[in-house]
């Protein structure tokens, strides 16, 4: 077997290990269980092909399929950090930085040098295919813990100006899903799953 | 909130119970598991993204990616039919075509009818796209059964000829991923995973 197809083989095997990596979102078809980021990655792929039409600029819709489905690879080795833990994402960018060298790393330079390019892309939250990305990657496990009684809300005390803190950058990427994001935390409040 | 933006988000809702279907092949990073079939379809976008030079005939790779995100939503409704359940086999396009309607109809209309159209292009194989997507749906099991000490080749006492039927359709798609398979099959019967 040629060299080539020999990395990019190893590299999908590796990868398999992100099926192995727990979040901190219930599931709302099985609220006993969390999601794992594999799982995750793919439900983003399908909300950002449904949801395209709602991001604030014309975006690249295969760009973005690209990068979220890509985006959370380096969790392989770093963990999935939980975004209100803020001890744990002092440490996020350097090991985020370290896992894609390793884990990009094990495909041919071409493919290695691309997928570094677009997480990095991702990342900087600079251009609209990434603006667009990280809004639906803020607005699923929102949906999430308000379909499942507050799931991590909860279970970490988060209240609802925390959460309103993450969601900011809808803004940039979603005005229409920032004010839905709205209407769901005025939802929790009211329904008792997000404390004021 | 407007109907149409409503009928998306019932619909990302309704998808998540991709996650809690299983499949019959096991997880590389933790056998002990089986794959459910919304990480095994985030996996294989991924294998398209880095195994798309393989093709046999160029393809449209945006259009292959979003095609193994939606290929087996039906499943939802209609399960997941172990490729070597004859008998299952014979009731599954009725099942699945049942499935489409109801899942891909939570949509807004015309996302509804691109949804539908790509799935029937995928099961039906007569395009670039639909048989390269094909291909590595096949391909992605049996290394997983050969990294797994035969898996559910083990399992379900499969033989190499049986195997053998369900890779022919890579021919179609790619050729080097064919002659891959046949290589991974000499590996797995003599290291005794897989019965001759």
């Amino acid at each position: 077997m040629n060299t080539r197809l020999q990395q990019q083989l190893n590299f999908l095997r590796e990868i398999d290990k992100l099926k192995t990596v727990l979040r901190r979102t219930n599931l709302i078809s099985d609220p006993a269980r969390l999601e794992n980021t594999a799982e995750h990655s793919w439900h983003l792929a399908l909300y950002a092909i449904v949801l395209a039409e709602h991001a604030n600029e014309k975006i690249n819709l295969p760009h973005v399929i690209k990068m979220v489905l890509l985006h959370d690879l380096v969790e392989i080795d770093a963990g999935d950090t939980f975004c209100y833990d803020e001890q744990h994402n002092a440490s996020k960018q350097e090991r985020e930085m370290q896992a894609a060298h390793r884990i990009f790393g094990l495909l041919p330079d071409d493919q290695r040098d691309e997928f570094m390019s677009i997480w990095q892309e991702f990342e900087a939250r600079q251009t609209p295919e990434s603006k667009f990305a990280v809004s639906i990657d803020r607005l699923q496990p929102v949906l999430h813990n308000h379909a499942t009684e507050g799931g991590s809300w909860k279970r970490h005390g988060i209240k609802r100006h925390q959460v309103e803190e993450k969601l900011l950058p809808l803004k940039e990427g979603s005005m229409e899903l920032f004010e839905l994001s709205n209407v769901v935390l005025d939802e929790a409040v009211q329904g008792g799953s997000l404390a004021e």
